[in-house]
């Protein structure tokens, strides 16, 4: 099962952000974006942690997406893992990632990519 | 935020197992496994797909878990990620990750590590 996997680590994002601190707010955002990047959206679960900080993921038919926020550091890892089953959904994956980041705006970020499944050998 | 990223993809899984196919036995083994690992969960989201296939998450104060299988592919994608803010979780990641490919059997498996986070530069 071919898919591609995106890891951002993000540093320096805005404390003011609400999208950055409050759960109601970061699981509206994904949702948005996940979907206006035509990803399935098919569940999804967020914990608002005590006295700050989000984490979250987003089940998509084409796989998940998963971030983790530390207002207390300014800094925040996200995760899009789409599969491609039917067809190629990597240029989906790219847009809800940068959707993500245009949102958060990191001051820095540190990007790689994985290739994921492939042939059975 | 310091952090370890495990990684699976396991091949040929046998169909019979039920936490290969049906959400409901897929989301108790997650649950029980990332707790006997001593993990904190704090959230989970699981998606029956039909005629089959399990996607599904669970939220840990340590970060998360993310499987998605194909039984018709006997293909499993699983990620295990924790971040170390009060203590090095990465033993309990690792805990977490063998009990699950103990469960559901994989005849071969790429397996790959990621450190994610670290210091801001």
């Amino acid at each position: 099962m071919d898919g591609v996997h995106l890891l951002g680590e993000w540093y320096g994002c805005p404390a003011e952000t609400p999208e950055f601190t409050r759960a109601d707010a970061l699981r509206k955002l994904c949702l948005d974006v996940a979907r206006a990047a035509g990803l399935t959206v098919v569940g999804d679960a967020f914990h608002q942690f005590v006295p700050q900080g989000v984490t979250g993921t987003v089940l998509l038919a084409e796989s998940h997406l998963a971030i983790h926020t530390w207002p207390e550091y300014g800094f925040v890892t996200v995760d899009v893992y789409v599969c491609n089953l039917a067809t190629d959904n990597s240029a989906k994956a790219e847009r809800l990632f940068r959707a993500l980041e245009s949102a958060l705006k990191p001051q820095r970020a540190r990007f790689q990519t994985i290739h994921r499944g492939g042939k059975d050998e």
